[in-house]
């Protein structure tokens, strides 16, 4: 099973991506070398999802940074600072963008304070960020293989898989492990309008990787679950409440109203980090709005008069109530029990 | 108000029409001289919609028919037959194609018997047709706008409008007569994929006519309605079973659970043809399953990966219970009732 890696490290320590607006057709690589490239990749999607988003503005603060030392250390500092303010104002709903960034800073003093080289530094922390999310995928798909009966029928949403993370992704995730365990499990994928992750990036991954897969229009999904053969829904979280509401891509709460309706497990797989103990609920989430002519247009043509009015949320928000369990790298929760969970990993430095 | 109009009769009798797969970029319109063109433009689309299948295939049959006289009358009869078997083979699931056909053809066996002209009978029964359809619209228009409050946020699914019918539509016909008596409707448009009936056509439409509209993904329909602010939800249906099960554009059940699950009044409206007592309920509804292209490739680009797996079902079935009521041209009815009321008309020799 080969599944395919997003993002790497050149050996000059810039940032090689895999340019995901240009999947299926194409599979291009793009260097990043300098802040703005980095923040241009985050902002227009080539490079998405919560973790790997994460990761690529962790990589991006190195990119950032001035090669050869010399500068004044709180000229330094104020730099990194800079870099994150300018990184995180990128995507707004992500919570790992402003996790990650947050610990770029910190780590960034630390060294100074110690006197350690920050270059070094910095390119060890978003190193760690990047291996950590690797392991925290892996321990998803473990834990949440356990869930997925032989030879099921899963269905997702969007793309949480090994394109939106720095491992096997965290929806996709359990669905790879039982795929090399020998179960064979078997994925409907909604296409996941209007950018299509689901048909362009989750159907190209699990079809890299030999999972057997069909696509569906977003407005199928209620008719395939009805067909009573899919086991469990999984899909991912770009924000989870205190209270166990869940922000994921726009599409998610009809799938969980209809994953309801049917009786249907209906998970959601994120590491610990997406977890925002700040935000009681799901109504103090801020949902970002994307520009019309994502929905309007297809590559150039128009889809709808011109200067029709769009109504276009990059995310939805799934009350706590709709879902069965929460899949994270630290156990299988419900809803209810995330922020206790959450709460004891705050406490643990390197989730700060 | 302008409600454009996607077909008519040229002097020679043969059919001009809008070319519906080519809006929003053009308004192009095709005449159609020949049975093939008819039965070519019904299965591609270029003309859509349960009462305006039913138009043009009635129409079509006046166009396959030989222009001068003198063939046997049993010939004919049989030519005409043969035709109803070939446009009738178009489209699956519209129950209006097949009730639009067998009445051509009893027609034709009348006029034979009669010894009228053939052809002067059929364009006089596909003419009369076309004139009940409309009246038909502006009937539920008028029925349904009761239903309508003042300044209501209306959404519907795909379209069932000016372009679906030979008037101003089923869905969009109380919308267009709120509209006409001063009550400022504003619609929400879900884009409808694969083929953007709901963008291409009840967008174009309604900016024609001048209605504010509102167009979001298919994903975001839950999301939506949400808000709170969305009155009520329209629908068109492709055929009414007995038990007030409706088989609709996929995508239709789960706009139906999420008007359930917040407690928003959804209504189907469609004229009594497209009741079908002979339907038990929405299981025995055939329903067409399209080419994996619709869904997979766009424009020609392709969206998923070569060889993926597509399931494309071109209709759903919302059951009767999340059904508030059915606005038909004799009234507005429970689902339940449905059947009752169609039995009637099943007795009028006009609607057999």
């Amino acid at each position: 099973m080969t599944i395919p890696s997003p993002i790497a490290w050149n050996s000059d320590h810039s940032i090689r991506i895999l340019d995901q607006t240009l999947l299926p057709g194409a599979e291009t690589y793009l260097d990043l070398a300098t802040m703005d490239a980095v923040a241009e990749a985050i902002r227009t999607l080539r490079v998405r999802g919560a973790p790997l988003i994460g990761i690529a503005a962790a990589m991006g603060v190195v990119v950032a940074l001035p090669r050869s030392g010399g500068a004044a250390e709180q000229t330094l500092l104020d730099q990194v600072r800079d870099v994150c303010r300018a990184l995180g104002a990128t995507r707004p709903t992500a919570v790992n963008l402003h996790w990650a960034l947050n610990r770029m800073q910190r780590r960034a003093e630390a060294a100074c304070a110690a006197g350690e080289d920050l270059r070094e530094a910095l390119i060890a922390e978003a190193s760690a960020i990047w291996d950590e999310d690797r392991a925290m995928c892996l321990r998803i798909g473990e834990l949440g293989a356990s869930l997925i009966p032989s030879e099921a029928t899963v269905c997702t949403v969007c793309n949480a898989g090994a394109l939106a993370t720095g491992g096997m992704g965290t929806a996709l995730a359990p669905v790879y492990v039982a795929h090399q365990s020998g179960r064979r499990p078997h994925v409907i994928v909604p296409e996941t309008r209007p950018l299509l992750q689901g048909s362009r990036l989750t159907a190209w991954e699990l079809t890299r990787a030999g999972v057997p897969c069909t696509l569906i229009g977003d407005g199928m999904i209620a008719s395939r679950l009805r067909l009573g053969d899919v086991a469990c829904v999984i899909v991912g979280a770009d924000r989870i409440a205190a209270n166990g509401d869940v922000a994921n891509k726009i599409g998610t709460y009809g799938l969980a109203l209809a994953a309801k309706a049917h009786g249907i497990p209906f998970y959601v797989a994120a590491p610990t980090s997406t977890v925002d103990p700040a935000t009681p609920d799901g109504s103090a989430i801020p949902i970002e709005q994307r520009a019309s002519d994502e929905v309007a247009t297809w590559q150039g043509a128009r889809t709808a008069p011109v200067g029709m009015r769009v109504w276009n949320p990059a995310f939805d928000m799934t009350p706590a109530e709709l879902i069965t369990a929460i899949i994270t790298d630290r156990g299988i929760f419900e809803p209810r029990d995330i922020c206790r969970v959450e709460r004891s990993e705050v406490a643990a430095p390197a989730i700060q």
